[in-house]
């Protein structure tokens, strides 16, 4: 049987080929095929124009082919070969220019001569072509005919919400962006892992929270979700969480959200501590995702990035090198591990109380366990400690953090201490 | 004439060979040698089976007798050589059984082989020995008759309670344990040093607070008693020490109370910067005494621990190696100092505030040294820091924290201000 | 065209060899100096003998001559020559004294044998010279004339105070002392430093604040100014500055306030922080200065003390040695600069709302700059991270300090934002 790594995997490269921008056809497309499974993901189409805060909803884009032929009659930076190839958002063109003209139109990394860079133009319309930095030096002077067949015209931006109903209206809220062409970390493994977070939400026969789950284009797609739905994002979310960049195998990341001291941003730091110790830690000021608009002034939502390698941070990010063989089953089936562990953190934290004065007597309850062993005696250690706190005013995640244990091992350890009748659970303060 | 710690140690060497457990005569036998100086002292029996939170007051024990007569005629493992050769609770046995059976109830040390391990077994009746592991390697095939005279009955748990009034029903609290047979700095330390705190406290002429002083068994003891005292006590106790291991000479030791930030905690961690700079700072995880009691979540009382070597980290902690050559004179005069100083300094611990506006001019009053030597330099800094922080909102322990000079030498130079009227005092904040 | 360091340091000149003690003809003079730019400038006359808090006003002195005759005919220690010589507040004196007799009223400094030291004797009455320590080992046995024509009597403490009014009665307080004779780190740096930032504060069109500028005599003059106007400072002012040894050219320097959080202490952080990361802080225990009043108990106002090299902590600290070429123009101008925006900080903190929710469209109101360079770019990161801040409840001055970029280019970033309308601002929080 394939692991959920392997299935996630499998599933990036199904998507990978699909030329996406942050409007047209192939973000729908890509989104019927993550959300073929569920019954429940809306698909909610806005039109261009539409108002949305500081900005309007642009017009559509879709492209059907792109290249130019070289004066020696061979096709180069085709559509076809990697979508990378042509400008996002660039204008549609059909004309012969020399080297000259068509070298303005060009982009290229001349530190990565073998990467296709990754460029947009969606606020000033322009076309353009990106290519490898060592083919571009290889253009000789002559006539060139460039080839884009776009369309750039009203239409809608789309978007998919996945609505998971739990005991309480109170949500948890996960985000992830489906806007970007062929790259694998950035941005494959976000609404892949997302997907199957989905899943697993889903299999749970208790929630407590709703869950609230979106696939948009970034940036211009959160702003547009949120200026829908603040009022009711603003009363209800809890907790919410960043999903992007999380399917390599190199390192775990954590991006705070603006306050920083949110539970969301202490159930990433406390995942990723017992993950990777060594887990890298950014601040607000290293933002660049949809996080700048959940923590907007006035947005103020409690929203935390959880990542493998950081987007900006990794030398195939925004190229044609950030492809299958960046992103692997491992990476995919890590990072999905970590976002799992801080979404159930935020569910399962319950405020503890001790329901004994003083230390409680474990051995009458055949608490203690019967083998001693190394094992065991850090366990016994981990469970008096828990005991030693659960006064009615920390939540287990509290306790986790002063007692220096992971939250899974104590949930383990509860249990047996809950079903005795020992500690009381509860969603508030225990006075 | 003996110094204070000389007297302690030959208190030590009188209560040193008296067999102790958490119940029985031996604990009631040193609890009378030790309050014989008080007429105060109120000696409390509970009886077994009395319901104390969650726990049970247990049977009382006593034992005779106890040894092992070996193949050869020899008499081993025995009891009057050393109470510790007898498992703590021992049910009585008078039989005759094989050397692989006795191996079942031996208790030895490998890593120590010339010491004898302090075990105990109170709430699992059985049978047993400690032994020397150098000496039980050493044992023949054969018959061993196997004797111990104890009796496990129905009877009393003892403590003594000395309460000495101050002006106010608010309380010092002090707790020390009397239930461990021949060691010396756990735990014989404790209670006389206890004791002569309590002698000291005594012969104050003015005392602030009133000052609650308990000899226990650890453990249940501290249970029962508060159990049975925690109203009061709640309500009455501003600060509060554990005594325990504070009389050998190796070191100082801190445990904090479960909160960490109590007026005890910052008395003691005040008195030992200024003893020892070197101190060891313990965390609440790091308990394993009467403050896992005290500091109970819903009985979170501001107890903190002064130690010398902290249990369990010693190498003669628990065996017979932690005799009167562990526990020196100077370790228990300097442990005894320590204690006395961080209760000194809740005792002490005013509300503060300058009568003038602007620096006061000292000149004047001639409260400048007369003699400027470096000494005077650093006493007129520590003044003038001093009265810079007297704003009736501090008090003369935060300005010792604040401005980095010892509590005591404070006292000092603060006396003659108040005298002359240029700074007031209170118990409470002066607005 | 002169400098302003060039200017200030000429004016440093022109006031170094005037004879200044805490009352008398000198201090009068150098004010009269001072403030003859000024029309606004208030001097005000205090007579001796009127209390201040725990302080009298002290006697008026005045000097006319001083000077030692040697044995051989030579005149020492002439006060013509350099106005150290005398002790402070010396009594008149003429008489012949033997060798021994006069060393006991000598000062000179065996470490530093080159330099004539700086004593006073405010509050004991004596007569006494101060001597270079090489000189002092060259005299011969036989008899002295020693000549001091003083005069101590009652009179008036003199200060010169300036009143800038502001939009608001809210009030920026500066302090400085003239109370040294020639000496120029401590003290002419602090008097002409604050005469450049008065002129400074004067030609400002639009001024927030009034502001309070005060020349006086240290200790008992901030004493005496404060006991005659404490309730209105108290009252207005929302902070304030100290200006003392603000001249030479080695370092810049910080001492809190006793409170040592305030407002003006963050500005003395931040803008020293961008002019020289390396710039000493001292601590509430290192102050000497008129802070020890302003921030008294009971006075409590915020003052904070912005500084070149600190009193006591240079070389030339108290004696001949700190003339005119330990305090260079540079020196000087680089102090104003720092004392300049520490003021700019407190007069335009404002509190910043961004008013669109999620991130602003800046490319339609043309506020990304045209040409993008690394200093572009970084200044587009500073603004976003400014924006993102904007949330109403934080300061120019927060935003600084939280996004670690320097006030006075936020205040340049922030200039086109307000005018677009995109950020409101004001000087209490925005809701």
């Amino acid at each position: 049987m394939r692991s959920l790594g392997e299935m996630m995997h499998e599933q990036c490269k199904t998507l990978f080929p699909i030329y996406r921008s942050i409007t047209g056809d192939g973000f729908r497309q890509s989104l019927a095929i993550l959300g073929e499974r569920w019954s429940e993901l809306k698909i909610v189409e806005i039109p261009t124009g539409t108002k949305s805060f500081d900005w309007d909803v642009p017009k559509e884009y879709n492209i059907k082919d792109a290249y130019i032929i070289a004066p020696n009659g061979e096709k180069i930076c085709d559509f076809e070969q990697s979508n990378l190839h042509v400008l996002g958002y660039a204008t549609p063109v059909n004309k012969v220019v020399s080297l000259e003209e068509l070298q303005a139109h060009l982009f290229s990394l001349p530190e990565q001569p073998n990467a296709i860079p990754y460029i947009t133009s969606y606020y000033k319309e322009r076309w353009g072509f990106c290519i490898k930095h060592e083919e571009r030096e290889k253009l000789v002077e002559g006539n060139y005919r460039v080839v884009i067949d776009s369309e750039l015209k009203d239409g809608h931006l789309t978007y998919g919400e996945l609505i998971i109903k739990g005991r309480t209206d109170k949500e948890i809220f996960l985000s992830t962006y489906l806007c970007h062409p062929s790259m694998a970390n950035n941005e494959l493994s976000g609404p892949v892992v997302t997907s199957a977070l989905a899943d697993w939400i889903l299999s749970l026969t208790e929630r407590e929270y709703t869950y609230r789950i979106v696939f948009i284009p970034e940036t211009i797609g959160s702003i547009t979700y949120l200026s829908r739905n603040l009022e009711v994002m603003k009363k209800n979310i809890i907790a919410g969480f960043n999903i992007t960049c999380i399917g390599d195998d190199r390192c775990y990341s954590y991006l705070p959200s603006r306050d920083g001291h949110t539970l969301s941003d202490r159930a990433v730091i406390h995942a990723l501590t017992y993950i990777d110790p060594e887990f890298k830690r950014y601040t607000w000021l290293d933002r660049g995702s949809d996080e700048r608009q959940y923590c907007a002034p006035g947005v103020d939502l409690p929203v935390a990035t959880v990542m493998r390698s950081k987007y900006g941070e990794y030398p195939e990010y925004h190229t044609s090198l950030d492809d299958l063989n960046v992103v692997t089953a491992s990476g995919l089936e890590g990072g999905f591990n970590a976002a799992k562990q801080a979404i159930n953190i935020v569910e399962n934290n319950v405020y503890l109380k001790v329901n004994v004065l003083g230390e409680p007597q474990l051995g009458k309850r055949g608490l203690y366990p019967n083998l001693s062993t190394k094992e065991s005696g850090s366990t016994v250690r981990a469970m008096m400690n828990l005991i030693s706190y659960c006064d009615g005013s920390k939540t287990l995640l509290d306790i986790a953090e002063l007692i220096g244990e992971p939250f899974y091992k104590l949930e383990n350890i509860l249990k047996p201490l809950v079903e005795h009748g020992l500690i009381s659970s509860s969603r508030h303060p225990i006075i």
